[in-house]
């Protein structure tokens, strides 16, 4: 692991790493942020995994989203993984915001060419947990989840599919029925090929209707949110969460859209979420 | 006034707004932080000034310093300008980082060709502040200015030879004694000349020996900076202000750099410190 940046940001450390990932066969970037609490010695902290949106590098978050201060007042470590593999040019792999880079999904595609790269939920839920483990000092048996959008997809999709593993979940303007609309639809045809039964394992509301799931889950969503309604579908997943018994609370916020400024106003209650469950 | 982007931010907008300004002879952008005591038509509020640093537009502060809730929490207008017109192709004018289109530092130009449109002086002094009064709801009598490193030297300079128009002044890292270091140096030959007499007059540590400025003045500068010593003297600040009677707090904080995370780490306690003098 290469250390690329540091900096010391509300009492504790902010840094840029960079590792081979075998998973994905390329370099891959991240952050982590280390709260003043585990500088201190008194032993392996919770950790909390971001997922971003389309477009984005572990840099959109990691710069703008001001989540160190509620971090580090909570005692968090805090790892922002990039989006997609980089460095490869595969055909068309450059051509779309919302498909290849910086649009993995968090699916293990199986479509070539894109199946022997596009691992990202291998390399989230395997292989950057134990470069994490070996190089921070993190309690594995305390670990959150929760993103953005395409990011928010994954969180709850992670959730949902290894519940054993997280113990808290939230998303802002999450992706939840990627199966039903036109983002989800392009990456899941192109990743996954045309067979929508194969979809499923990767669609939250599907997920969540035989989940059991049993920690609160937090949403927030703007309602001047942009994709609203066409690529983000909010009550679908509310309504299944209720078919199933799994509690959520989605909160509509007033005249938001689907920036960071939205997400910097509640990363501080998502935070204290998450902190609140990862304590028990 | 164009009007760019407007974002929902912790209760309040966040906006970005171009203008053409006749002062410096091109369109100008800037952003202004509106809280939500702004939106209750509870009266004008108190107005702070935000100067960035070398290579910074106005969105460098505005996406990462996190200083949106803390301007909601006080009820201020945030402002920040660019750091130098935009749109020209002078000579030389973006060779280097240091001289010329992002690095204005806060002079209005005296040797052709600059003296045409580097006029950031009376840009923030005078022009710009008419435009924020004619389209939001600001209280001009309570001004504060803050701002990092060649914008601290901005912050510090505009509040000592305006001590009845800004009543509270802060830096980041500000660049004290531009007259002796080599980016002060630099930009004020190329802006004012080879006759050191003229540079007086925007030279913190200079200015700060004749003042009547007497609110404190804030000053947080990293000790792991890597400018400090070579472009960044706070010691020959606070010598001068000491000895004419001005009240200055300088602290050195250990371990953070000359980056955003050092201000957002410490931007809550610098907003409180305008607050508190801009209430009175």
């Amino acid at each position: 692991m290469e250390t690329l940046s540091e900096n010391r940001c509300c009492g504790g450390v902010q840094g840029v790493y960079r590792h081979e990932s075998t998973v994905t066969g390329t370099p891959m970037q991240f952050s982590v942020y280390r709260p003043p609490q585990a500088a201190t010695g008194a032993g392996p902290v919770p950790v909390l995994w971001w997922l971003s949106g389309l477009t984005c590098t572990e840099e959109n978050f990691t710069t703008k989203a001001g989540a160190q201060r509620y971090a580090a007042q909570h005692g968090l470590v805090v790892v922002a993984p990039d989006t997609s593999p980089r460095g490869l040019d595969l055909p068309g792999e450059h051509d779309t915001y919302d498909f290849g880079s910086g649009a993995g999904f968090y699916v293990d595609a199986t479509q070539e060419p894109w199946s022997r790269h596009y691992r990202m939920h291998s390399y989230i839920t395997e292989e950057l947990p134990v470069v994490i483990g070996e190089h921070f000092s993190v309690d594995m048996t305390r670990q959150g989840i929760f993103g953005h959008s395409m990011g928010g997809h994954g969180a709850l999709v992670l959730a949902l599919r290894h519940p054993a593993r997280y113990r808290s979940v939230s998303a802002f303007a999450p992706i939840v029925a990627p199966s039903r609309v036109p983002w989800g639809e392009k990456a899941f045809t192109g990743y996954l090929g045309e067979d929508r039964a194969a979809w499923a394992n990767y669609d939250a509301t599907a997920l969540v209707a035989d989940s059991d799931w049993r920690t609160p889950i937090l949403i927030d969503q703007g309602d001047a949110d942009t994709f609203l309604g066409t690529q983000l579908t909010p009550e679908l997943f509310v309504e299944a969460a209720q078919t199933a018994g799994v509690p959520v609370t989605l909160r509509m916020q007033p005249g938001y859209d689907h920036s960071y400024y939205f997400m910097a106003t509640f990363m501080g209650e998502h935070i204290a979420h998450h902190a609140r469950l990862l304590a028990i």
